[in-house]
């Protein structure tokens, strides 16, 4: 058998912690699986006295990141801070170019400085793994890294954040407001304290940048996405949603077009009967279409210590079974230095179908005015809907709800702007886009 | 840049000559992700002049793929020709004997010669490859035989037979017949002309077989297999599944139990809001458990040439990239000399609630009978239906549903068998198994 793998850990969080067990726990499975021994040889952590739970005496022991990947006996640095400057990028770019291995699950870090790694890794021939830094324990990253090698990706979307879907999923199950379901996201610790980098879309951008790059073979611009939060999506949406057949998921999606690459995150409207509409709670989702394969899906845990521990064990495993010199796995899937540059397709040019709400005052000719301004741009309808209680007083405000045919961001930026102008609209109108699966 | 990887292809059907189309094609793309070109050197087929739409006029010609193994000038051997002995089984021996990596599609050699084909490869340390050979373009093997390394599966299971599906989804949709279904499955290219393979569960069977061992890590045990096809299930059923919350499927399941592996293959009741229960038509599903990572559940393409060709070319692309010399991929999972032997678990001790549809005469006491019957075998019932004509004679027989909680094979044949003896039943019970996910 070749000589045992000798892995350092930097950070003993909740994974580190579970990765550090599993790792223990399993060696003798782990040895015969891999041809040869995983072994901890070194950890680094903030606090070395914290109980943890799991047995680090045998293990040298370093007080910062940057130290251990600069001189531990390592074969492979992993890299569980998190952060996308300090310890972690520093200790993760000295451990590359000592020529370690690196596995991480710092989504934030591969968004801002990903190429740069990459050119490192590549330089060095040593691996760099981060299946754990999108999608949880959900495989993606082989997917498009190694299974779809040859396949032209049109479109890659998913559900990448599980505060998101679980509180879009209690809402709509028990009619609860928004901010209802945030504390009791918070409550079962499904959000943080200060939930505005889930729910904003943020950690869902960081995400999504990484599986663009992946998926299209241009540079990462996490900056250059569109970005909208689930903050403004009201039970009134939800339920108007399920009635015309479809959900309401904070969907990334990635898209190739004629002018660029669209990257939007924003809450969507998919088709009640499609597979994604029917993944709930925390669980997250990721479809990629292709031309050769086609649609895959795959739905999984997106977080928990012991879900994304098992994605870093599996990029560990994979440094392990694979021979010792030239490494040919491009770390983004294409190489650093063929990456194109990334093109941003414009908003205003997205084309798809939109949902509209609209609350508007109970007045003659209202109606024939919105038509009016949807025909003027070019806008054509699949369902309109209007609600209104049964006794309401008849000078009560009405809702209007509007489906389009598929039609761009533009005409109906201009529409709604067009009857925003106009004096009988009560309050923001609501506008939701819809995203259909291709084939499921 | 690295020689290029030559590759020798044996068979030129839909999936061959696609594969062809695809590396030629894209020689550019593949050269810069695999960090070298991939180039067909050899290829064989029945008939050297038949016109396929693709040009081998500078690829060497083999009349026999068994030469193409012996002799070409390739670094992998690509099977594409079928069937579990023949020329396809001696061609793929004879590759691997000779030290080249092999690359297959073919669940049915898999699934009977798998363990001596892995001994072989892992003792010239060469890959053999086979993610197209269960669930097409579904990236199953990568997922369990590097993603999950380190967790202890407990269920896989899925819908991995397209024909299947596409029947029981029509059925549904269009409340057809099963012999209308089939019928046009069968115009539709959907369905053989002799179809017994694919709804009898065969095609299944031989899939599951394989996803077992490497779940499971023990020897593959095609032929201990439970097996029931859907021939038998009727729209009847389908009504009833849907009355009751449910959507009919034929699943192939490998469990963990305490007695051993069981291994089955059946039509089963999947939750309505369950994710598979929305996979529709020819799409196939998989669904994984393990005690780390959790749920994994990938849904796409089952088969086709195209999808198939790009889970062929994902296999020669990771041989492409790896870095020559000893290879620690075991083929299985676990290394075949490592294969623990199969225990099979009796069906009579699968645990499970089971759906039982009756038709009985009209005759006072008979649900007071069935009742006993049940009672006696110690199941107790989530849900009983009574189903009749509201304008039926009085002698008209009835439909009886039971659904049972969590109750063993045994007690449930038991029971029926008790029910059968009895006078008042018109016809053969139903028993339908229920399946549940664990989290999704």
């Amino acid at each position: 058998m070749a000589d045992a793998l000798k892995v350092g850990i930097a950070g003993l969080g909740t994974v580190g912690a579970s990765l550090v067990r599993i790792i223990q726990t399993r060696a003798n499975e782990l040895a015969t699986t891999c041809g040869r021994a995983i072994e901890i040889t070194a950890v680094t952590a903030r606090d070395r006295s914290r109980d943890r739970g799991i047995d680090i005496s045998g293990i040298a022991w370093f007080d910062t990141p940057e130290k251990m990947a600069n001189e531990a006996d390592i074969d492979v640095f992993v890299e569980l801070i998190g952060g996308a400057s300090g310890a972690a990028a520093d200790s993760v770019k000295a451990a590359l170019t000592r020529g370690l291995h690196v596995v991480t699950a710092n989504k934030a870090l591969l968004a801002a400085s990903g190429v740069e790694l990459a050119k490192i890794a590549e330089e060095k021939s040593v691996l760099l793994n981060f299946e754990a830094a999108v999608a949880g324990g959900i495989p993606v990253i082989k997917a498009l890294r190694e299974s779809l090698t040859g396949n032209t990706v049109s479109r890659v979307y998913g559900i990448m954040n599980g505060t998101c879907n679980y509180i879009l999923t209690r809402m709509e199950k028990e009619g609860l407001s928004f901010a209802d379901c945030l504390k009791e996201a918070q409550r079962l610790g499904y959000a943080e304290a200060d939930p505005a980098f889930d729910i904003e879309g943020n950690d869902t951008a960081h995400k999504l940048a990484i599986l663009t790059t992946l998926a299209f073979g241009t540079q990462i611009a996490a900056d250059e996405i569109y970005l909208e939060g689930i903050s403004n999506i009201s039970i009134e949406d939800i339920h108007a949603a399920a009635d015309l057949g479809y959900r309401i998921k904070l969907l990334g999606v990635a898209q190739l077009t004629d002018s660029g690459i669209e990257q939007r995150v924003h809450p969507t409207m998919v088709p009640h009967d499609s597979v994604i509409a029917q993944v709930d709670g925390v669980t997250n989702a990721v479809a990629i279409e292709s031309d050769i394969l086609g649609e895959l899906l795959m739905v999984g845990p997106g977080a928990g210590g012991n879900a994304t521990a098992s994605a870093v064990l599996g990029d560990i495993a994979d440094i392990a079974k694979s021979s010792p010199g030239a490494q040919r796995v491009p770390v983004l899937g294409t190489p650093a230095a063929s990456l194109a540059p990334y093109k941003r397709a414009r908003m205003q040019s997205h084309e798809g179908g939109y949902f509209i709400r609209l609350t508007v005052a109970d007045r003659t000719g209202v109606f024939a005015s919105i038509a009016a301004r949807m025909a003027e741009n070019g806008i054509s309808l699949e369902s309109i809907m209007q609600r209104s209680k049964p006794d309401a007083a008849t000078d009560t405000p009405k809702t209007i709800i509007l489906v389009t045919h598929a039609t761009t961001e533009h005409s109906v930026r201009k529409a709604v702007d067009a009857i925003k102008a106009e004096s009988y609209l009560v309050g923001e109108p609501q506008v939701i886009r819809i995203e259909r699966p291709k084939a499921f």
